[in-house]
């Protein structure tokens, strides 16, 4: 990857703008049936017309063969090298909701689930109650243990955050999901040495939840999982002297976007509402990172033609990004979920960049077979924003 | 390259099964009489059809203009960077043969050679005396000097162990080896000051050595190069979590196998044994690295249509290994020998790799050009291990 450290001696805050268009779960593998990957089968002449006249290749998230989860494939496309970011799943939940993180908080994952009266876990999940259940439930939660306070935020559904605040707490701990059904919940136990206050305070914390949520059914236990803590990152604007905002419909990836320093603009629902968005707040910022989350939804759930129906649908709206006349247009994805897998998966992503200065290949649809032919080649997503910072000619000559 | 520690937190051991095919000297260059390459000119209808349903790329063992010798291809293949792991010519005879190493044992490669009167290397490999002399002669050269032990161990012909064993030895030091006929061996010399006890044993070693095979022409003195120790790596099993399995015909490769963790199978001298002995343990095993000698030792001996032969025999077996159903095979080499060169070279090798999960290129034919237009791309050689092991779906998501 180019080095971070060096972009940031080279970067330079010009009124050119960059929309990054993640695109969840973009790559796929072919249907047995036709012999033809998701990208291939869809209608897309818009974004076919974007790889016709811009540059192609395929992004590799973390390393040949790893299969990323959504933090690591997004910090990658950030530019920051997914290896070396750990961004636990508590601190992702945390930062999805804007929950008030202070420094040295532990945050971890909570499901409510269910228990019979031996103690065993019966649903991981307590039936998927309400996520109005869930924000009735969480007041109960909120405890003081020695001298540490439990703070709990519901997410959605059965999910909520459950954040420790006080001295000498560290986030190295096993988790007490236990991940089956039909056994008790885990112990908590420390991973090192120091982490023996945190474990103890989180088995604390179990037992009277399981206390004061006992005649609660479904919603009769909290699961823990996720410890973590708030990764210290420079900021995008600190790295690449950009004014960077978000545009995401799904919590979690708001959340790693403030991680990195970005505003959020708030949005609506619909991939409509976020071009809205983007058109809306134009003229204040200078990149934009726009997630669509539905390509990814219908590769989880192996539906091959909701996904193809999905970047039909994706394709419609590239006009209204391109009737804006960014300077760069990046259209990539986090990582590839072909729906015959129904998963996230290690191929590499297809990318398109799309700017005055970029150098064309010969690539004419935007699908994987293609891209491999494109100018870009196979390589790191982390060079996703050094090239997109060149091509809108925000990054100075390199030495003398 | 993707990060070995990455990969051990990640690998799960699962049913699945590889087959990592190394056809030693695999990559080649074009004859000049037809502009075409060894892989171009053979016909190989099996290895095309493995092409086209698979994803091809051209792998680099080491790196950009690199030739490597067998032990950094193989330690490349298997994972391991090439440019950490450090496995000397002595170590890897006498991993071949099995040689019981103990801890601290410093090995060499010695070669019975010929010296005329004045003490002048007439012959460096003794007329390639029969296996059997050799086996009569190494007793005579076990001694004790000083408070060190010296072990040998005949190999094949005129090539033997000499293992070093006692306290304060080190393999920092020159060989005694010549590399021409004319002159006297050389003095060993220490490299590092600590080694100079070494140093010191080893030219006792060989004064005492043309001692007690005077009279013994054309054997009648000993060369020793490749002073090494046995290097630390973790095994295959922990890395990988795999029960790794090799199949070889030649012993230095048996050897690099039992470096890292490999059990070895008992084979035969052909192809075909090599296949059977596959088709016996496919059950028992989920990685087999299956080792070819025969292109390696036409293109070194510059015979550019006995390598053609040998992939075309070649190709005849792949029906055996296929008939099995992996769930991935990969066929691929650990460097290339061109016949037009007569010895190994830098050059990229043919790689493709076969599965379930591969998402299909344009390739329908396995040779280098066609290639250069794979999947895969120019690809660190040691990304192999993590692709098979991701195709095999023996790799868990990385990242919350």
């Amino acid at each position: 990857m180019t080095d971070m450290s060096l972009i940031k001696t080279l970067a330079q805050s010009t009124p050119s703008k960059i929309v990054l268009l993640v695109l969840d779960g973009l790559g796929g593998l072919p249907d047995p049936a036709t012999g033809k990957t998701e990208l291939e089968t869809a209608r897309t002449p818009n974004l076919d017309q974007l790889a016709a006249s811009g540059v192609c290749g395929l992004s590799v998230p973390v390393g040949a063969g790893i299969t990323p989860g959504s933090a690591p494939g997004h910090t990658a496309l950030f530019g920051y090298d997914p290896l070396q970011v750990s961004i636990g799943r508590g601190v992702l939940e945390a930062v999805g909701i804007d929950f008030p993180i202070e420094p040295g908080d532990v945050l971890s994952r909570g499901n409510f689930c269910t228990v019979d009266a031996a103690g065993n876990v019966t649903d991981r999940r307590a039936g998927r109650i309400t996520t109005e259940l869930n924000a009735s439930l969480c007041p109960q939660l909120e405890m003081t243990i020695e001298d540490a306070r439990v703070l709990t935020a519901p997410v959605k559904e059965h999910r909520l955050v459950v954040a420790f605040r006080g001295p000498g707490l560290s986030p190295e701990v096993t988790e007490s999901d236990p991940q089956h059904t039909g056994v008790s919940p885990a112990p908590v136990t420390a991973l090192v040495p120091p982490a023996g206050k945190m474990a103890r305070i989180a088995n604390e914390f179990a037992a009277r939840a399981g206390q004061r949520l006992a005649g609660k059914h479904p919603a009769n236990m909290v699961l823990l999982r996720g410890f973590s803590r708030k990764p210290d990152l420079a900021s995008m604007q600190e790295i690449y002297r950009l004014k960077p905002a978000a545009i995401a419909t799904y919590p979690m990836y708001r959340g790693l976007a403030r991680l990195v320093g970005m505003d959020i603009l708030t949005t609506g629902q619909t991939l409509d509402d976020e071009i809205q968005t983007l058109r809306q707040h134009f003229a204040a910022y200078d990149f934009f990172f726009v997630h669509v989350k539905k390509l990814d939804a219908a590769g989880e759930d192996g539906d091959f033609a909701r996904k193809v129906h999905g970047l039909e649908e994706i394709d419609r709206a590239i006009p209204g990004i391109v009737d804006l006349k960014p300077d760069v247009i990046v259209v990539t994805g986090d990582h590839s979920t072909p729906a015959v897998m129904g998963g996230h998966s290690w191929h590499p992503v297809p990318t398109l960049l799309h700017g005055r200065f970029c150098r064309p290949d010969r690539v004419t649809e935007f699908d994987e077979a293609a891209c491999l032919q494109g100018g870009l080649g196979i390589f790191p997503a982390t060079d996703i924003m050094p090239l997109a910072m060149a091509n809108a000619l925000k990054l100075n000559k390199y030495g003398a």
